[in-house]
């Protein structure tokens, strides 16, 4: 192992320089659970839970391991309520009409609402007395105090950039390692820095555009946003974004990461919750890699996040203009989801994925650990 | 060396498994011969080169080195001359119309034209009496009896993979090596399987997407694209794509790669011909990478390729679907790029980058090799 690499373990308390990206929807403290204990360290994601989900998977964790675990958290911040909102919400809903009728399901009876809360003081009330070792956020970071509280019971914080610019921000504001999101990753861009003036950022947005797909355009593969990130920050970098081997774990390390971080290929583990849908198509698309087609999208929650392409993705667009402002996209979507699946149909289903799916595996996530070391 | 590098090595006849990447308007003979002088491959870009130039370019190239070089032609179907292209043409011209009168310029002393010629027996016949060593295609492969040809003189074939599918489609069709351009690329996207239902591709397509932004979603990054072509074809494979340093080339081989093609880092070498405007705007990047931000765009050419972002990138979106089929795009937009330019400003021309611009350096291109080798 690296001297980074060594430093980056002691600070975290790990053995093996590899996380378990937290996943919303596919996983709870079961996989986190097993990853910590194999050395490597575990994530819960907690943006989709309540705070009593988030005590009842915390205490889950520190009665099966000692280890260190991470919680992860959104920090985004919740869309203005303009006046346009309402308005937006029902030109989305028009949008979906002809799927509520194909369903049989009566729009009147959809409640709105946002699906994913932010950080806060409250939920920061909620973890403290756990003193959890890692805490790593989504969409930048918290207000400073909450990141000090973090800091005051020893806790280390993680961030997610896509760009240079978020890494030097990220580290500006006391991120203790970044993680070098690549362009390759599954599920949702950690984009926070978003202006149409690229470089001249003053801070946290709170706009979001409409149309992501400009936006997009700064978004870099792994093969260069983490070796730029590494040149430019002086804390460890965590590579992510399309690592699903040893092999790919050996060429982050090339390029300069202290530590990676492994997604997609934990999802069909036996500690995953992932559903049978979401196991089956990333199953077929690891088997047909000419066929794996995955997409940034907004249609999902309103933020572009990346799966593998389906009905709606392929009928409305992926990223779709008409979609509401994160989180508040995923209520109208929900019952149709529901209905779908019912017939086993992922048609309107998030199936989260990275640009590779080759390194899933059905195994426990111990053994697909160990498989990922250099030293495998 | 890796024995599928030292096999590829011999396969082309070079001492170092590097190529440099064919990149028109920023190179000619020169950087080819000085990179195959020093044991890579050095490439002659010819889809912007008259047939006599090619004779020219070809000659100096054998005048100064016995070693191996490598001709790059374009492979693209025209556009299909519908009853809609002098509409498209016009809309083009109207959208431009307020930089045509910002410089003065009349609209009606533009010739139209397609400013790229594909591959073809004429072109074949061209180079056959060279004998050229390695002729390497993008956008596809050209006809079977134009490949057989090449290959009866001994010449290897290869070409540009942006997907499994596309790698798979070029091994079928003949090519010796593919080159797995990862979406970091600068300059033209090789896409050439293009359908909106992924996977189910029957051939070249003809068809030009008007918008393709939702195309360009089937593009991975290198660290994805990489191992899954090299697990699906039988053939060497060729890592492109951000490639910037030894670190990155260590980091593609231990993806398996036999070889890398590595094309930005080269733009500042003494060889090059890259404009002033062209390097200054890379230098700038190369130490400012927080602000190094490229785009794919369509406006200078109408086929997605990767360049940073200016002025008219800026304000009329760097996917516009109103710039007509590749590579028609071009001749409305060359009188401003000549004025502008004229004046210092960028603001009109292509500026191809990778998304990695900091392995350009100011030195002779054999020195830079030297210095990407994994063995520096």
């Amino acid at each position: 192992m690296s001297s980074s690499s060594l430093e980056f373990c002691a600070l975290l308390g790990i053995t093996h320089p590899l996380i378990q990206a937290p996943m919303a929807g596919v996983q709870g403290s079961a996989l986190a659970i097993a990853v910590s204990q194999a050395g490597g360290l575990g994530s819960l994601p907690c943006a989709m839970l309540s705070p009593e989900q988030i005590k009842t998977e915390i205490e889950a964790i520190r009665a099966a391991t000692a280890k260190p675990y991470n919680l992860n958290f959104f920090c985004h911040a919740p869309p203005p309520l303009t006046v346009a909102t309402p308005e937006r919400e029902a030109a989305w809903r028009k949008l979906l009409a002809p799927y509520y009728a194909e369903h049989s399901i009566d729009p009147a009876s959809i409640p709105a609402g946002a699906g994913r809360a932010p950080f806060s003081a409250d939920l920061c009330d909620v973890i403290a007395p756990y003193k959890p070792p890692v805490v790593s956020f989504h969409f930048g970071l918290p207000a400073p105090e909450l990141v000090a509280r973090i800091k005051a019971w020893g806790g280390k914080v993680l961030s997610s950039a896509t760009t240079v610019a978020e890494a030097k921000w990220l580290e500006a504001h006391g991120a203790d390692a970044i993680i070098a999101q690549g362009v390759e990753a599954g599920g949702h861009r950690g984009m926070f820095l978003c202006g149409n003036e690229h470089g001249v950022h003053e801070g946290l947005s709170n706009t979001f555009p409409k149309d992501w797909r400009d936006e997009l355009s700064t978004q870099q593969g792994t093969f260069t946003l983490l070796p730029q990130i590494v040149a430019s920050v002086k804390v460890p970098v965590i590579a992510a974004g399309g690592i699903a081997s040893a092999q790919g774990v050996q060429a982050a390390f090339k390029l300069g990461a202290s530590a990676v971080q492994i997604g997609t290929a934990f999802m069909l583990c036996d500690e995953a919750t992932t559903s049978q849908l979401h196991r089956a198509a990333l199953t077929h698309c690891a088997a047909h890699p000419e066929q794996h087609h995955t997409q940034l999208t907004t249609l999902f929650t309103g933020r572009p996040a990346r799966g593998i392409t389906n009905r709606i993705m392929r009928e409305l667009g992926s990223i779709n203009t008409t979609a509401p402002a994160f989180p508040t996209s995923t209520a109208a979507m929900a019952p149709l989801r529901a209905a779908a699946e019912k017939t086993g149909k992922a048609d309107f289903s998030p199936l989260w994925s990275g640009q590779n799916a080759s390194g899933c595996r059905a195994v426990p996530a111990a053994v697909l650990l160990q498989d990922l070391l250099p030293s495998a």
